[in-house]
């Protein structure tokens, strides 16, 4: 080794290869593991952790960072040490008393949130979710006081480094005045509709047997991953063997096939980074936002749309042959695909009023973290703000309300916004993409690879070379720019 | 933590927590992984066995076992103390650059061996298993200096622990008296049989739900355990959460039917492991010996016999049931599972003729470490073995001759004698038990939880609380005695 910037590749390529045995045996403990193997697994994965995160703070990466800094370097060793400086800081910057106190709270809130949910019990839960929201108000002071930015916006920067809440307050500003008209005028569009739902047996093989095919469509390398079956639909493993998952319910394929197409996004970012940055810090997604905005592109961008629909109708006629395959006609398949319906829950929601249902958790955990509103209000403003956003109460009914997410339980605030970023990500890509290629040309004459090289060249063989905001302007000329998305709601769903 | 006894258990418990994460993405390397993710799993895997080599070895081991065997422990603990100080032991002796030459000999032998055994050619694969052999006999050496004991002795050591090349040449001395006779008259009295061979396809579905089937019924624990497909199959995994394999022939469900239910006694000795012990050496079972003698206990004692036989000829007629299941009647079924026949391949062969073609290897193996002959004499020593045994010829067949197996390619040698142990072990248990419980009623009556109790009670509990030679009297009253294994082929062949 020559110099500290080689030590600190050969010192990150280490801790990778322990991540690698923590993907692996996360994504099997999901998908895999028979229920009495879980206590010696979580024993087995707690000290896993502890080891990474003994080597990830090491105090000799502080002085190799230094070093590293004044050798001569290429640019993307510059972007690399950039990236590891960034991992260090985040391993190091909380007192470990704090992760493991957080943790601990998280894990019992959420323990308890299983059963308290099904029973409407705020009161039972908000004892629990107030000491995380605590910890996590410390953790975010201290992050804020490292970052020299306000405790939320240090929060936001674990998942969407150099994302301010600046910028979202202007971008849901914006979506706040348009959107509830749009879904107004959507579902009175809609009405007229008419169209059939699933009501039949879809077995649970064919619906996997066509998840297969369209994943291969889609160019998903089946060497270097696989499809699997969990309670949770997931995508994890590493870049050269991913692992994806999905749930199957034989009353209904809807959900499942789109939820294939939409982790499939997410299994081809993995795939498509670079090989020779693999395993550090550098060589990974350069932020949540732009992992969901390539999930959303192939999600909703592309599967979405009339051209993917229509190809994907054939398929689902094949694969069900045993089924009323009236139903997988193209224009009805599309209509299912299309439905515009405001509801309680946000995992289950279509892609025009998905944003409020990110846009008022955004507003409830940037003020909560704050310390502009306590943890008692978020009943009461949750219920305003649906009423606001999509007309619906949920007065008295918290387990379709405020105690639907896992993510407050567990303390992940400043991550919501990130499936918007991502929606919006993606419409500016799709927009930007047909400036030059005919998607719909593309999709239909089955090459695909026009999309894909676009995106792997913009996106993918990225990594974290460049930071966000970079990132996206070389990719689409601009800066995140929200004005495609609502353009791309309207074309689709008004027009 | 008290003493240095709980510091060693803190130890070895950490130990285990990395050794779980090996199982694990083991298997997934079997049993799940692409192959594209074969690279970075291999670099993982690499760095998880440096990481636990380290751990391993130590000194400050070698000083808290020195005072804990002062310190006032239970006859557990002491015990355990002496398994530490074993996996100590096996851990340090060998010189960290001997280790990895030889890991590296063995890798180059094993990948090149895959296409030249196919090809026959002696004269490529000699040259590298030249190198591995001198590697294998340093080892032996330096194990041999550590024990006070032979060379060969030495390597047995680490599989058999206490047994030795004296004992064994007893054994196998006694067996090459009878075993040639004996596989002669069952020939002679087969010749009269007539019976249905698999002449259909048998689908891999109705395969493994028969296996699912049979599994539960010899009581694996689903629980705390899985059952998948592996090209090799096998049971690994960590005791709470057993992972066996098999493989598929849609031609004859012969081979993967019976191999599910030996690996299925692997599998209840793992589970059957006393809980409060798991994770420490004492925990873990005892030999490779006393593990196949509950494959072979599975498979062999109970499997095959004609209670059994009966037990699994209604349940494969229903799993099969699309296929002409006169094949499955009870007496053709047990016809086809106690067919003798010398042949060429170990793994394929059958419970008489197994044990001469351990026996060959045996004697090879133990003159090759101990230098009484050189690696060039392997195929001509095995030729006049085979003729002996087995009156078959491998001149000039060296693909299914001495290159069939793996174990010499990657040097472990001293493996080969457990198997045979094992089929001793397991006719000597099945004698005994014998004594005090109606073995066949218990099968038909559908609760054969006496046989478990009994194996539970004897074996699976005991772990490596005891030597083998002190469990195997303590089970049956006496040491090793092959006797029991000749009654048991005479009384199921000739009788």
């Amino acid at each position: 080794m020559n110099n500290s910037y080689d030590k600190l590749k050969q010192h990150y390529l280490k801790i990778d290869h322990f991540r690698h045995l923590g993907a692996m045996t996360g994504w099997d403990q999901a998908a895999m593991m028979p229920s009495g193997g879980n206590k010696a697994r979580s024993g087995a994965m707690a000290e896993l952790s502890s080891h990474i995160h003994q080597l990830s703070t090491q105090p000799i990466i502080e002085e190799l960072l230094e070093n590293a800094r004044n050798e001569s370097l290429s640019k993307e060793q510059q972007a690399s040490v950039k990236e590891m400086a960034r991992a260090y800081k985040l391993s190091t910057v909380l007192p470990e008393e704090l992760v493991k106190a957080k943790s601990l709270a998280g894990s019992k809130c959420e323990h308890a949130w299983r059963s308290q949910r099904p029973e409407n019990d705020w009161n039972g839960f908000s004892k629990n979710l107030k000491t995380v929201v605590q910890l996590t108000q410390e953790e975010a002071q201290i992050r804020s006081e490292s970052l020299g930015v306000s405790p939320y916006d240090a929060m936001l920067d674990i998942y969407e480094p150099g994302t301010t809440s600046k910028q979202l307050d202007k971008i849901f500003g914006d979506v706040k005045i348009w959107l509830p008209g749009l879904i107004q005028d959507v579902q009175e569009k809609q009405k007229l509709e008419n169209y059939n739902q699933p009501n039949e047996q879809y077995s649970t093989t064919a619906q996997n047997e066509l998840g297969k095919e369209v994943m291969g469509i889609l160019g998903f390398d089946f060497e270097h991953g696989r499809l699997d079956i969990s309670s949770h639909p997931f995508c994890g493993g590493v870049p050269s063997d991913v692992r994806i998952t999905t749930r199957y319910d034989e009353q209904d394929f809807v959900q499942s096939l789109m939820g294939i197409v939409h982790e499939t996004g997410h299994a081809r970012y993995e795939q498509g980074l670079p090989r020779h940055l693999a395993g550090l810090p550098v060589g990974e997604a350069r932020s949540m936002g732009i992992h969901e905005s390539q999930s959303l592109f192939f999600e909703m961008q592309l599967g979405r749309s009339d051209a993917f629909i229509h190809k994907l109708s054939p398929l689902a006629v094949k694969h069900f042959s045993q089924n009323d395959t009236s139903i997988f006609n193209a224009d009805n398949l599309q209509k299912i695909y299309t439905r515009v319906k405001p509801d309680f829950i946000r995992v289950d929601a279509d892609e025009v009023t998905y944003p409020a249902h990110v846009m008022l958790r955004y507003e409830i955990e940037r003020d909560l973290i704050n310390k502009k509103i306590s943890y008692q209000d978020i009943p009461e403003l949750w219920n305003i703000a649906m009423k606001k956003y999509l007309n619906l109460s949920t007065e008295g009914n918290y387990k379709d309300g405020c105690m639907q997410d896992i993510h407050w339980t567990d303390g992940s605030m400043g991550y919501f916004p990130s499936y918007t970023l991502g929606a919006m990500y993606a419409a500016q890509q799709m927009a930007t993409m047909k400036q030059t290629i005919d998607v719909d040309n593309a999709v239909q004459s089955n090459d695909l690879s026009p999309i894909f090289n676009w995106l792997s060249e913009n996106i993918w063989q990225k990594a974290s070379l460049l930071e966000t905001d970079d990132l996206v302007k070389q990719a689409t000329g601009e800066t995140l720019n929200p004005s495609h998305f609502k353009a791309h709601l309207k074309s689709r769903y008004l027009d």
